[in-house]
C-alpha cells in the first residue's frame, strides 16, 4: 500500500507541476509579457493543461484509486491517506465524467463566446450574445447531466466550486439574506451619502504600494514565499507552498482600489500559505472551496481591514504617509468613507451591505435559465425586474445590466456566483469564532497585532487544505450547519453604529 | 506528405513548447520568485525537461523522419522542408543516442559535481573537486563515444554547441590566433596603463538602464518582443518568436557593467528576434550555433559598442545624462577607458584582446584531458604554465586558477570553450562583410544609425535560423573557409591606434 500511494502520489505530482507551470506562465502573460508574445503564451498554456488533465485522467490514476481504496476504508476520516484518496477520486470523476467530445466543444463555444461577448458589451448589444448564451446553457446542463442523481440541474456545477452545497438549500439561505438585506440598504440609503471625497485625491503609486505590503505584512502574509505585482485585474496565484503571489490595481485617485484589493488577495494568499506542507503538490494541497477562499480574503479586507479596530492603528500611519491628503482628515471621516454604502447597477463597485443584493441576483437567474423557467430573450427584463425590487435601480441598458459579468458568456451558467456570498456569510462565521475563542483579538488589532487572529484560522481552516468540505469546516468550528446569523449581527453592528439605525 | 510533415510539426511544437514553458520557469527563478519558491521550481522544471525530452525523443518521431527522407531527398539543399527533417533528424540522434541511463547518471552526478566546487572554490582545494572532475571526464569520453566515427574525442562535444567544428581544426586556427594574440598583448602592456577611473564613479541605476535600453533600442532590438530585467547574471532567454528577453547587472561604480553586457545580450537577441517567424517552435526556429550567436553578441557589443563610432554620437548623450561625472571627460579618454587592456587572471573580467587567451588555455586542456595527455592531478600546474606562457600571470591560488569557471564542474569538459572564440573570429568576418557590402554603415554608426548593419545581418544571418550550419554560413558570406585574418586586422587597426603600435 506504501508502494502503491507512493506511486499515486508521484502522479498526482507530475500533473501538479504541469498546472504550476502554466500558472507561471499565466502570472507573467498579466505582469511582465511583452505584447508580442501574446499568441506563442496561449498556445503554450493550452498545450501545458491539456498534458496536465491527461496526465491526472489517465486510467492507471484510476486504478491506484481503486487499490487504495480497501486501505483507506480502514482508516478514520480525517487521516491524511484517506482525505487524499477521497479528493483525488473526486477530482479524477470530475475530470474524467465530462466525455472529452464534450469538454473540447464546451470549451471551444465558450472562448467564442467570450469574444462575442467582449465585443456585444461596449456594442450594448444583447442580441449577439443572446444564442452563445443560449448554447452555454446548454452545455451547462449537459454537463450537469454527465453527474447524475443530482436534485437539481445546477448542484453537480454548484458542486464542483462549492462541494456539498446544493441549490436548494443555498437558495433557502439566500432568501433569508435578501429578507435582511433588502429593508436595511433602504434604511441606509434613506439617509445622505457618505462624503469620500478624502479617498479621491492624488496619492503616488509607490507609497500606496508600500503602505499596502506593510500592512499584510503585519498581517501575516509571508513576503519571502510570495510577492505583489501590477495587473489589470487583481489575482492571488499558486506555484508552490514556497511560492504564493498576489497582484493589484493602482488608481492614482482612489486610495481604496489597490489597498482592498491588496487587503483581499491577501487573505486568498495566507489561505494557500497557511496549507499544510506535507500536502503540496497534491490535491489536498490548496484551499478547500470558492467559498471558503472568499470567506478569508473577505475576512481581512473587511471584518479587519474595514475595522475600527484596525484604522485605530493604521490611520496615524497613513495620515504621516499622506499628510497632504489626510492631515485635515479625522479617523472617523475617514473609516465612514471606507464603508460607504450605496446602491449601485455594478456588482464589481458595490459596497459591504449592498454587494450581495447583486449576487444573489445573478444566482436566482442563473437557476431560473438552467431550470428552463426563464428564456434567454426573457432574461434582460427579468434582471432589471430584480434591480428594481432588490436595489431600486433600473439599469439604462443591457451593458449594465444583464452583459455586466464575463461568467455567464465565457465558462459555466451556473456554479461560480454563489461562492461570493457563501464568503462572505462564512468570514463572519468565522471570524465570531476566532474572537470567541480569544477575545483579546479586537484589542489585538488596535495595536496592529493579528498573530492570534491568523494562528486561529491557520489551525481551524487554512492547515487543512482540502481535506475537509466547508460544511465540515463549519461544522467543526461552530458545531452547527451555516447560518447567515453572525453575518447579519457583523451587518447590524457595524452599519448601525454607522447610521445611527 | 503534407500530412506527416504537419504531423512532424505538431510534434515538434508541443516539445517546444514544454521547453519554452520551461525556460520562462527558469526566467521567473532568476527574476522575480521569491526565495520560498526555489525547491518546488526545481521540480517543476525537471518534469518538464523530462517530458519536453519524451515528446521529442518519441519512436514516433523518428519513423516520420524515415519516412519523409525520400521526400526531402528530392528537394534542394536549402528547402525549408529539407532543413527542417535534417536539423530536426540531428538534434532527435543527439537526444536518443546517448542512452537513457548514462544521461541520467551524468546529470546526477554534475549536479553533485557543481555543489561541491560551489564549496571548494571558496576554500581554495582542488583535491575536493579532482574526483568529480575525473568523473566528468570519463562521462564526457563515455558520451562522445555514443557518437562513433569521430577523428578526435572531444569532436562530439564540440558538435554539439557547434557543429561541423572539429578538434583538430579549431586547435589548427586557436594556435595561429594565439601567435598573433601573445605578442600583441606583451606590446600593448610594455605600456602605461589606460586610466579607466572616468568609468569607476558613483551612476545611479535607473539611468544606467535607462541609457542602455534607449541604445539597444536604436540598435534595433524590439522591446514590442522582449523587455529587459536584472538578474545576478546577464543572459538572454527566447518563449517564442514574439517575446525574447534579455537580463543584465548593474555594479552603482562601474558604468561598463551593466551597458556592455546589455549591448552583448541585445545580439544575441536581435539574432533570435530575425529569425524567420515560420520557424518558430520547429528545430529551426533558433540560432545555429554557439559560435555564431556569440558572434552576434560580441559584434554589438565591441565592433559596435566599444568603437569610436558608436560614441562619436552617443557619448555626449552620455555625458548630457551623466554631467557630474563624465562633463570633465573627453571622448578620447573615454574611449580607451571602455576599451582597456591588462593582463588578468579572470576570463570573464578579462577585455577584448586577452579574452581570447583565456579560452584558448581552457580549449587545449581539455582536448589534453580528454585524450588522457594530462591527468586531472597534473591540471594546476599545467593551468599555471599556460598562464605564465601565454598571459605572464601566475595565479596564486587555484582559486582563480584551474577552479574559476564552472564548466568543467557543472557539464562535460569539451565542447563549450571554444563557442567563445570562435564567436571573436566570425564576429569581425560578419562585420567586415556587411562593411563591404554597405560602406556607408560607419557613418550611420557615427548618426546613431544601425539600420543598414541590422538589416545586413538579418538578411544574411538571423533569418536562416538552424537552417545553416555556421561553416556554410561563413562560406556563403566570404566566399571562403573560417580566418581569423578579418579579426586580426580589426584587433591591430583599433589597438594599434589605440596604442601607437
Amino acid at each position: 500500500m506504501e508502494k502503491k500511494l507512493e506511486e499515486l502520489k508521484t502522479r498526482l505530482l507530475e500533473a501538479n507541476d504541469l498546472t504550476m507551470a502554466s500558472a507561471v506562465l499565466n502570472w507573467d502573460q498579466t505582469t511582465y509579457m511583452p505584447p508580442g508574445g501574446a499568441a506563442a503564451r496561449g498556445r503554450q498554456m493550452a498545450t501545458l493543461g491539456r498534458l496536465a488533465h491527461e496526465k491526472f485522467t489517465d486510467p492507471a490514476t484510476g486504478k491506484l484509486l481503486d487499490e487504495l481504496q480497501p486501505y483507506v476504508e480502514t482508516l478514520p476520516y480525517d487521516h491524511d491517506d484517506a482525505a487524499l484518496v477521497r479528493v483525488t477520486r473526486r477530482q479524477y470523476e470530475q475530470q474524467t465524467k465530462v466525455p472529452g467530445d464534450l469538454l473540447s466543444a464546451f470549451l471551444e463555444h465558450s472562448a467564442e463566446s467570450y469574444q462575442v461577448w467582449a465585443k456585444a458589451r461596449p456594442e450594448n448589444d444583447f442580441t449577439a450574445v443572446a444564442p452563445y448564451l443560449e448554447k452555454n446553457i446548454d452545455y451547462s446542463r449537459q454537463i450537469a447531466n454527465c453527474f447524475p442523481g443530482y436534485d437539481h440541474i445546477a448542484d453537480p456545477l454548484i458542486d464542483f466550486a462549492d462541494q456539498g452545497m446544493k441549490a436548494e438549500s443555498v437558495r433557502a439561505l439566500f432568501a433569508e439574506l435578501r429578507q435582511e438585506l433588502v429593508p436595511l440598504v433602504q434604511r441606509i440609503t434613506a439617509q445622505s451619502e457618505a462624503d469620500d471625497s478624502c479617498l479621491h485625491q492624488p496619492y503616488p503609486e509607490n507609497k500606496q504600494l508600500a503602505f499596502g505590503q506593510k500592512a499584510i505584512e503585519a498581517y501575516g502574509y509571508d513576503f519571502t514565499r510570495g510577492r505583489q505585482d501590477k495587473t489589470h485585474h487583481p489575482f492571488m496565484t499558486k506555484f508552490s507552498w514556497g511560492d504564493v503571489r498576489i497582484t493589484t490595481r493602482v488608481k492614482e485617485n482612489d486610495l481604496s482600489e489597490a489597498l482592498f484589493s491588496t487587503l483581499h488577495e491577501s487573505g486568498h494568499a495566507m489561505y494557500e500559505q497557511g496549507v499544510a506542507q506535507i500536502y503540496d503538490g497534491t490535491p489536498l494541497g490548496g484551499g478547500t472551496s470558492a467559498g471558503v477562499h472568499e470567506s478569508q480574503s473577505r475576512l481581512w479586507e473587511n471584518q479587519v481591514g474595514r475595522s475600527r479596530m484596525f484604522w485605530q492603528h493604521y490611520y496615524p500611519q497613513l495620515q504621516a504617509m499622506f499628510p497632504e491628503q489626510l492631515q485635515g482628515v479625522a479617523l472617523d471621516t475617514f473609516y465612514r468613507a471606507i464603508n460607504k454604502v450605496q446602491r449601485s447597477l455594478i456588482r464589481t463597485d458595490a459596497d459591504e451591505v449592498t454587494y450581495n443584493l447583486h449576487v444573489m441576483i445573478r444566482f436566482d437567474l442563473e437557476l431560473d435559465l438552467l431550470e428552463g423557467k426563464l428564456a434567454v430573450h426573457d432574461l434582460p427584463e427579468a434582471w432589471h425586474g430584480r434591480y428594481q425590487h432588490d436595489l431600486g435601480l433600473h439599469a439604462p441598458d443591457d451593458r449594465d445590466g444583464v452583459m455586466q459579468d464575463v461568467h455567464w458568456y465565457a465558462g459555466t451558467v451556473g456554479g461560480v456566483f454563489q461562492g461570493y456570498t457563501l464568503g462572505n456569510i462564512m468570514s463572519a462565521l468565522f471570524f465570531n469564532q476566532a474572537l470567541r475563542a480569544h477575545p483579546e483579538i479586537p484589542t489585538e488589532i488596535t495595536q496592529g497585532q493579528f498573530g492570534t487572529l491568523h494562528r486561529w484560522l491557520k489551525q481551524n481552516i487554512y492547515q487543512h487544505g482540502s481535506k475537509f468540505t466547508a460544511n465540515e469546516l463549519v461544522e467543526q468550528i461552530t458545531g452547527a450547519p451555516l447560518t447567515i446569523k453572525p453575518y447579519m449581527q457583523y451587518l447590524y453592528g457595524k452599519y448601525g453604529e454607522l447610521y445611527a439605525l
